[in-house]
């Protein structure tokens, strides 16, 4: 041995320790595992310690909500500058922790409905970031160097042994608590209600990972993320519609794919038993899928088009008819949705043919950012989603039609697909010179531009003019020609040669409506298989049961 | 709604159905959930049907062989035409299946002792290869196109309600069971022993999620792959070790990192307490790990370089040493080791700096397989790590230390580095004109060749000669004139120009030793921390216990 050493007199278990005393301390609020209803504050202000990592679950669609309303009435004075681990900034208690002094620094994956007031509160130092990531990357560096000392979780049951029912909405839950539980974190837990041992329905994490349990005082907060209502789907996106079905679904053979949520997916989901049984496609196109329950889905699983659909959480209003279709969607013993974010992730980066989404703001090169001028949205699991993996292994003919490389190098693709209107509802043109995520990450101190997809991890762009065949550009200046081609009375767009429109049709490159024999009088709502969401109800034989916001009979 | 129709008269829960037929007709054989240990093979012909789909648990490390073992016995007349799902094809039963007639269609990630024998069955038309996958990928489809029907798990101990504890061998067990118990798969684990309700040291997989126990004839076999013994690190390897430590890792400040196995590798890992200590580099560079419990860290860990190893699974004889060490390893509150490949192949993916690896091929290219002639050994998980994650959004110093682009398309970049000695210790160069990958898909009909990891995706190559940093070459000529550098004496690096050698040097695309002021006469074995498994043991307080293989005292 080359530098024999006695070992270090070291403690090599300074979370354990730390762990058992935080609990110890805790116990005079605590029944076994349960926390005495109105104890939580204070149980909240022991457990945790000034300068704690405190992953707090917002995720995409649920929210722990009693325990962030409740962290955000601890005292400053004995909870402060905590380091916010959060996937998606979702409610106005998340941002007043840091308002109140309690927490100083956060690190996040998505923040949609707070994304101009987290603007403001980095732009005044109230907030400072560590980074946006996805929600996968976040959860990643929770196993690495972001580790939660304490988790502050959320599930519809607990049972008393710490035991969590997370019927449809699994979502992040047992990522999160596999992270902290087994790296001698605290997890604690806030349920819709706790019942006695083993009176579960079913167990979606086991009591061996949980701490402590408390009873919501309502059931968590969930928000509708992926319902959109046929209502609201436009010509224009159903013809958007079309152009993808025939140029890009067809045309590759697409049989696994993720759409994103959007109004012109969507119209897509809604025209497959229709204008896609028109052109033979069923069977044969979309058949397996990484998707939360779309509602807008239901026509096409009715029609039998779709064999599965795997999730990464649940969809209000979905869940009878999840439940009462087995053999599409993945549901527990108990007939509920099993979702999972990482998993559905996972499968979405190395399992299936296409991903399809759209942004808000696209430039020249096909960079494209939902971070837009006083938003800071973040990406949520859009880039996840939106790159070709390189270690993907296996072949499907999708992938192979998109290959690339010589010999060895020879390898096939994944199909990323934005679909974007040229303009967006309020007038702006969604093609613009230069990103606003350029300024916002000046302005924010960012090491670079907060970019959703890069333009070179695309393969196609569709607009209401047509479709950019992304993948077959060798260059930079044709992907930006084939990008100006279809990007309308955009000044992009208006920008483009007429001459060189002609080459890149001939070349492949970009694709007008009569080149792929889309017939645009046909574009219109008739052509949706449902146009309201009372008639998805109707579709789902009266099992999708749509939320308030979206009953309008 | 455009098209009003009655819902299908259509059967939606068939899985289901099937499930509860075949779990009917095991109910003689089976007590509650325990399988009767001699009416094993009754049951596998039972609950599994010709053609099914079938995961059978062949893990990187830990194997179902008694369910594999069991599996083989079934007759062939009763049980034919399964499609099996193998990641690790590690056991000759596991081949015997196909030439049996039990087995006809195979999806694997990795057959490492198997190699020879699965390549000699594929050119005769016993097995018919879906696809080579890497881990994760093939988990993924397992929630996508390829869903098992019934999956053959194990478990170091099981309960009466089939709760798993899994030890420090967690690996792929929950993430298989999770794929076949939410789309009404049966799942059927064998553990080592079965006790009471409840009398489980910690819960890994909750019973609700498992149909079947039994008690296997034998603890599950365990292969010790990541255990390097030191004597068989040559002085060759200490100084790529060396020059890997002053070329990559303190010149890009790599903080958390991943390595494969390998004896160039545990060089690294043996010269952190030694020569990266004199660097002055302790506590700036390699402390975030996702990596097995080598024994070969057990020094740099008691040295105190390591805060945290996150790991795929265990390794045999490191588990006392683990449980001493919660603050460094990732243990449950039964204080043992919990992996698991998935979440740690995620951190690998998108939370870590580097990827360090090796292969037994290279091409001109860079493009390098394990796949050669008359081999078939597949990817395990190098390809997930080898490669730059696009979906990455966080940055870190050593990421950005290796940018690019422009604008708003800038990025930062995954470091990818492939270790090889210029010749094998058989004496057969590693670089090579053209890998054996590509006659091996000729010849077995693959869509694709079968490489490991692709030239454009390594960031940095180091031989004995030099670091390679290809990185930066902004051509294909520029990353071959910068391989062929440093390939010695290959065919390939006898080719290149001596004075293009100059060029490179100087814009910084190959460093030879004296560039990167190594001094090559310290590369020799007094600068390993451990010269021999017993120094392992010695450093490790004597908690270290080598598998009887790694004894020779």
């Amino acid at each position: 041995m080359a530098k024999q050493q006695p070992a270090e007199q070291r403690t090599w278990d300074k979370r354990r320790q730390a762990k058992r005393e935080r609990l110890t301390g805790a116990g005079r609020y605590v029944d076994g595992k349960v926390v005495k209803h109105d104890s939580l504050v204070r149980v909240l202000e022991t457990v945790i310690r000034p300068g704690d990592k405190v992953a707090l679950e917002g995720d995409n669609q649920k929210q722990a909500d009693f325990l962030s309303r409740s962290l955000a009435q601890c005292d400053p004075g004995t909870l402060h500058d905590l380091h916010m681990l959060i996937g998606s900034v979702s409610r106005s208690e998340h941002l007043d922790l840091f308002e109140e002094g309690i927490a100083s620094k956060l690190d996040l994956a998505y923040a949609g409905p707070q994304s101009v007031r987290i603007a403001q509160l980095v732009g005044d130092g109230t907030v400072s970031i560590g980074a946006i990531h996805t929600y996968v990357e976040l959860y990643a560096r929770m196993v690495v160097d972001l580790l939660p000392d304490v988790a502050l979780l959320c599930a519809s049951a607990a049972d008393e042994d710490g035991n969590l029912y997370t019927g449809a909405n699994t979502e992040d839950t047992p990522t999160i608590a596999e992270a902290a539980a087994f790296h001698d974190g605290i997890v604690l837990v806030q349920a819709d209600q706790i019942v006695g041992a083993d009176d579960l329905p079913r167990v979606d994490v086991p009591g061996d990972w949980v701490d402590l349990v408390v009873e919501a005082d309502r059931p968590f907060y969930i928000e509708p993320l992926f319902t959109r209502d046929p209502q609201g789907i436009t010509e224009l996106q159903i013809l958007q519609a079309m152009l993808a079905l025939r140029g890009i679904y067809e045309r590759h053979q697409v049989v696994s794919l993720n759409h994103g949520v959007g109004f012109s997916t969507a119209a897509i989901e809604l025209i497959l038993p229709t204008y896609g049984e028109k052109l033979g496609l069923k069977g044969r196109i979309c058949r397996n899928w990484t998707l939360n329950p779309h509602p807008t889905l239901i026509p096409a699983v009715e029609s039998g088009w779709v064999e599965t659909v795997h999730s990464f959480g649940g969809e209000s209003g979905m869940n009878e008819y999840v439940a009462a279709r087995p053999d599409v969607y993945f549901d527990g013993r108990d007939g509920s949705l099993r979702s999972n974010r990482v998993l559905c992730q996972l499968a979405g980066q190395y399992a299936i043919d296409m991903f399809v989404g759209s942004t808000l703001q696209m430039d020249g090169e096909g960079n494209s950012s939902t971070v837009t001028e006083g938003r800071l949205s973040g990406f949520g699991g859009a880039p996840n989603m939106g790159h070709d993996p390189h270690g993907r292994r296996h072949s499907t003919p999708a992938w192979l039609d998109l290959h690339y490389g010589e010999g060895a190098a020879m390898r096939g693709r994944k199909l990323v697909v934005q679909i974007v209107e040229t303009f967006q509802s309020s007038g702006t043109p969604t093609f613009v010179e230069s990103l606003d995520a350029i300024e916002v990450a000046k302005n924010s101190g960012m090491p670079l531009p907060p970019v959703m997809i890069y333009g070179d991890d695309i393969s196609h762009v569709v607009t209401e003019e047509g479709v950019a065949y992304l993948y077959k550009a060798d260059s930079l200046e044709d992907r930006k020609a084939a990008l100006a081609a279809i990007a309308g009375v955009t000044p992009l767009g208006r920008g483009a040669d007429p001459k060189e429109l002609e080459r890149l049709r001939r070349d492949g490159l970009v694709a007008l409506p009569a080149d792929l024999k889309v017939d645009t009088a046909l574009a219109n709502r008739s052509l949706l298989a449902a146009r309201s969401i009372g008639d998805l109800v109707a579709w789902s034989g009266g099992l999708y049961e749509p939320p308030a916001k979206f009953r309008n009979w």
